[in-house]
């Protein structure tokens, strides 16, 4: 199946734990986010700077806008993929896609963004630094 | 400031609990989902009929879609009002739009909805039924 | 039923969220120390100065042993009462009492402690002081 | 340092998100019981048998007490070891040991326990079964 995604992209590995459920037996709604943020920080750190260390770069990434369309559920204990990737690079502003899939990437669970304002320590939004872009290149 | 909001709506208030903040020292952005959560089932309860009543009464919502605009961060300690109404109809689905504001409702930090599947207790997609309508009216 | 309970104490109610609860249907083990940090700011809050101006006032009180005992399960929608109180000063630190009850004070679903360290906003230990201990008298 | 472990143990690695900090940047007291299940639940694959599975066989173990003794803060990004043996075995439950540290194992963050009842599907308290046993020497 011809699937668009943003390249590069990165597949986070993830065992859907009993805290994460609720009590209709699968993934909590609002523990999508949490995988989103964690995936995106393992896309990070595989491309070799820390979401720490971006922070300490003087680069702060707010969640400005975030959004999750629910597919199937996702139940306990399954094996799932976080796949990630950056969509779009505004000014000041960058949006992260996701996907939430079975290991072999033919159930497709859920779709997801995030979009992250650029904001100095000070809280001033910035334009998006040239090494923040590249890095996702 | 000129508001739509769809009637009737119902105020959830909520202080912000350490656990729910983070790094940052604000709200963390999964937290927002989980306080949707609460104000809708505050506003079924408002209602007459709690969500536990409704599922016992054989229709499950699971979220189908959620989203969440972050405008202004919301601090530690911070007493918020959640908003909540129900904003559409379908013939099979229904929708929440939610506002989280300051006590004074003059401060809005953000805005979000979540869409809610009309599924029977076997998990099959049904219309939505009279009575459940007829509760926000 | 003869229980002792540490004097004041303070009621907090609450409604048990689906995202609150796992897979079993039943609130999570991790959420009830979540619960047991909205009763003791809510019991601060009740005694007129909430956490966040202790903290203001130069004091931190992070949690240095926590523990629970968990006796009979709590499902989706109850609504419970965690009963709280300080159980013991000692020169730098305090500890908290909880119980987590029926509405009607008839079932015991839990009890816990948490034992809070001074600490000085530069992170040294310190001696609790006395409007503190004033406080909860 | 002479540490004393239960063996077979297991060590499970994490990275601390922003969602599991809070507003003094560090982990929140309550994440670290999402640890624990975490490195339970990993420890049981590794030995074959998932919790899943343990569950489908005709037992399940709730958790009936948990603590945590928090020795030093952990702070966000930091990739953590969550080191979990079995430390005793009942007629009818069983506990688990847990310890937090650095990734070199120098640093003892925290140490904690959970104990759990055996319970049949129906919720009755049976004694573990050997087969559970015999799977963690």
């Amino acid at each position: 199946m011809a699937k668009e995604f943003p390249e590069p992209e990165f597949r986070y590995h993830h065992f859907v734990s009993y805290g994460e459920t609720d009590a209709m037996g699968v993934l909590y709604n609002a523990e999508y986010l949490h995988l989103f943020e964690r995936a995106r920080s393992f896309a990070m750190r595989q491309l070799g700077m820390s979401y720490a260390e971006v922070e300490k770069r003087g680069v702060i990434l707010p969640v400005r806008e975030a959004s999750c369309r629910y597919r199937k559920p996702v139940t306990y204990d399954e094996e799932i993929i976080v796949r990630v990737g950056v969509e779009q690079w505004k000014k000041a502003s960058m949006r992260f896609a996701y996907e939430i899939r079975s290991t072999d990437m033919e159930t497709l669970y859920a779709t997801g963004m995030t979009e992250h304002a650029c904001v100095s320590p000070e809280g001033r939004v910035v334009r998006c630094p040239d090494w923040l872009r590249d890095m996702f290149r």
